[in-house]
């Protein structure tokens, strides 16, 4: 069900979305470093449908200026647990992720599919309060309805002041704000969030992205964290979003990444405090990318939150990078509580239904 | 009472103070983009008397270099809080907004009319052990006694081996450091506590302040957080500060800001994250400055800490934006816990005795 | 003991290292404020031994491209914990300050002396799986064994699709990762962690390097919290780590530093946030340098985890500033709990066996 999701967003990032000069974001161009969206093909990854550079390019949505209409399904899983789905029946933890570029102009409406009032509240972008999400600016959706929530979304420029107005980019998520209590504590609990990233022109794209929810003590809604797998060389983009009561600190073994906005560096001028373990409260988020295995080599390396209990209950999964071969080389995963796997190959692709690892 | 607080801090924020070129504030001058004080009279805010430029511009105080005197009282509230202000019987929680500019000094005599021995430790600026406001260190007053605390304040500059030695800017605060433990935990418990904002020359004023303190569970010593209030595309600026024993991650709905020195990008080149939610613990302060319902119009816009259990604990206040007619856009408040409103207008100006909302 | 780990580790820290031109640090050198490395020799502090110029003029390791190779034992101490040192019998709580230099390798053949599987993993640096520290990448070693761990590091540098690589400088640590658990929870309750440094070409060197691990609700496995010493003016290097399940706020008084890498500024237009409070959690780590007593002067000035009950229960320690004559100015520190101190000399160096202060 990712390819699904993915084939939906991921259309708006072209070539010819990311060498745009279109007047909105000329401000933003000149300051990011020009970076050709050679990776824009999502291709390469393990399931995903061959989408071709002359594919992608042809289409004109994700110019900054460009309306888009999608359609979210609020759903409730077999298990009793709630998510948002771009098709019916097709919902997933954490929920689809939505990809922007600064300039544009998303229209979601909300299906309600599920039997209790819901909402879809954003984060990083701009929406008027009745897009809010909320049960005081009347912008939940009763089970049975549906709702248009508009998210704009705008590139660096000054003010008539001369002050700087920040452009949208940024690594966002949205959640809904009315189920159980009026903050969406039970929705949140249940499911019902997922991944927001609003990219900048030049902006350098990922081979994969990886979507990591700490919610309380569960990872992606799943008692034990999911693991992932990028091949050796690949960039691979990771997205980590806290929910809940909890705090938590993301660390991941032999890879490290600039505290910035997009985890990168801007340029050799760039002194962001480069991290491999950060603290992350309910609601933040933040994003980073790494080269997969870049100077440590393909194998397994764990992710999980480092606080020590949270880690033992089962909050650390595997970053699997394989080999030329396709494997992982050779480390048994039997002394690995929760990891019941027994082979060297490591592709433990989570087939967990309702459960997304938004592997591109 | 704000007002008065206003009045005695205030006035050191003439446009003369900002367009200084005071030898010891030169570096900084040349990296802080200049900008006009604009708004430097807070005679915007509702219920603040009337400043005129001439009136400000005619003060002396403010200018690096200069040393002001101001008292400060604690007392004991009606219902048994503690609470600093600067007039006797006009204590408030958070205790007044204290405003430096670089290469100010501040002697604060204080006066404790409390039961209890208490005293003034501050963060950020600098101080003597004398100043320290620890029993150990000999710097607390006893009931009925006087103190008196210096705070100075630097701009940035270069050391002699080559080092930058950085200026004194940013969002700070005061509290007791002697009631109820050596670290002033009862003191700080039952209300004493303030911000300091020390500011460097050619920072941008804002129209209006408001102090967010997340102390345990409760904001400004309130279990129902406190609502504040501005006027489309006025410039608010924030001040959240943390204290007691908790975490907290502070959001606002439909506003962002860059988590740098001032919440504001200094410049295209400046590649802060920019951000809407953010984690605080205790003694953390940051603040920033929002236009207020930018690209979003008026309405009601949360703000609330973002763990789960503590905003449907009472950990949510509002952002009220009027419109042009001075109306908060029309919906009804009936289905928030906490907020008896049931008109639209929205004016819940917090005018409990004892509580300040640091409107200016 | 802690002169005898500095012995090994200092060496590489001659001015030679730190005015290298080295082609592989070439790109970081530029970038960098170049700074003559006065602050090398250690022979300032207290109970060092002296090491002269020329003495570690005279070594040439420590440059980009060498390789070192230490001994690291992990040893049970006589109270029952558990801690790493550089000669059998002399381990201590932190484990000793491993110090690189961009570009460097260290070999570190672990010998454990424990009656438990114990292992090294390490934060920030580049190390294949086989230097995991983990029981599932076989790098964990049994009681009475030995076993090589491989740390190499690099500077930054432009990746062949033009964006940037950051370097391994930062503040880093390393910890067990097998004992108790499979995250090492009972190997770093236990006291089996220590501080990495790794700087880059050009960087500021410290007079001194304290290191402040906050495990839990001890403070270096220390119910009180322990005490430094400075002499007025000397730059002192502050590294602080969490371990634990715990979150916590470090603050010192009367001193401050900048929310980056280094906590110095990179020159008057870098514009990170400048602060004396910072939340850290489960194995972040950061450091910073100050001037002692720079502004303020010498004196009592405490350092503390700022959640109240965290202070209040002990995580609370002096950093001491003598004056000229050696002295600690006149207070009495007979109401400070846990400070059993009556004079005023407050050269409380901690001699308690089996924990170091990492004072050079």
């Amino acid at each position: 069900m990712t390819e699904k999701s993915t084939d939906v967003t991921r259309r708006l990032f072209s070539r010819r979305a990311f060498t745009t000069t279109a007047t909105a974001a000329a401000a933003a161009a000149t300051i990011a470093p020009f970076v050709l969206a050679t990776q824009v093909d999502a291709a390469s990854a393990d399931k995903t449908a061959d989408k071709t550079a002359d594919k992608t390019a042809g289409k004109t949505a994700g110019e900054p200026g460009d309306v888009r209409r999608i359609t979210l399904y609020a759903e409730k899983l077999p298990d009793g647990q709630l998510a948002y789905g771009l098709e019916p029946g097709k919902a997933t933890i954490p929920g689809p992720l939505i990809e922007m570029i600064e300039g544009e102009t998303l229209e979601i409406e909300l299906v309600n599919n599920t039997d209790v009032t819901a909402s879809l509240h954003v984060h990083g972008v701009d929406y008027e309060t009745s897009s809010d999400g909320t049960r005081m600016n009347d912008s939940v959706v009763e089970p049975g309805g549906r709702y248009v929530y508009t998210w704009r979304t705008h590139a660096q420029t000054s003010r008539p002041d001369g002050t700087i107005e920040p452009g949208s980019a940024g690594y966002w998520h949205y959640h809904d704000h009315v189920v159980g209590t009026d903050h969406g504590t039970g929705g949140i609990l249940r499911g019902l969030y997922g991944p927001l990233v609003v990219r900048r022109t030049g902006d350098v794209l990922p081979d994969k992205t990886f979507t990591v929810v700490f919610n309380d003590m569960k990872t992606n809604n799943l008692t034990q964290a999911p693991d992932f797998t990028a091949k050796l060389g690949e960039r691979v983009e990771f997205i980590v979003i806290t929910h809940g009561n909890f705090f938590h600190t993301f660390h991941i073994h032999g890879h490290r990444w600039a505290d910035n906005r997009t985890g990168l560096l801007k340029g050799p001028q760039d002194h962001s405090r480069v991290i491999d373990t950060k603290t992350t409260g309910p609601a933040e988020s933040f994003g980073f990318q790494v080269i997969a295995g870049e100077r440590v080599g393909p194998g397994m390396w764990m992710y999980h939150c480092h606080v020590q209990s949270h880690s033992d209950m089962g909050m650390a999964g595997m970053f699997y990078v394989t080999d030329a071969d396709g494997n992982v080389p050779g480390h048994s995963m039997d002394d690995m509580p929760g990891h019941p796997m027994s082979g060297t190959s490591g592709q433990s692709m989570d087939g967990m239904p309702g459960h997304s690892m938004h592997g591109m």
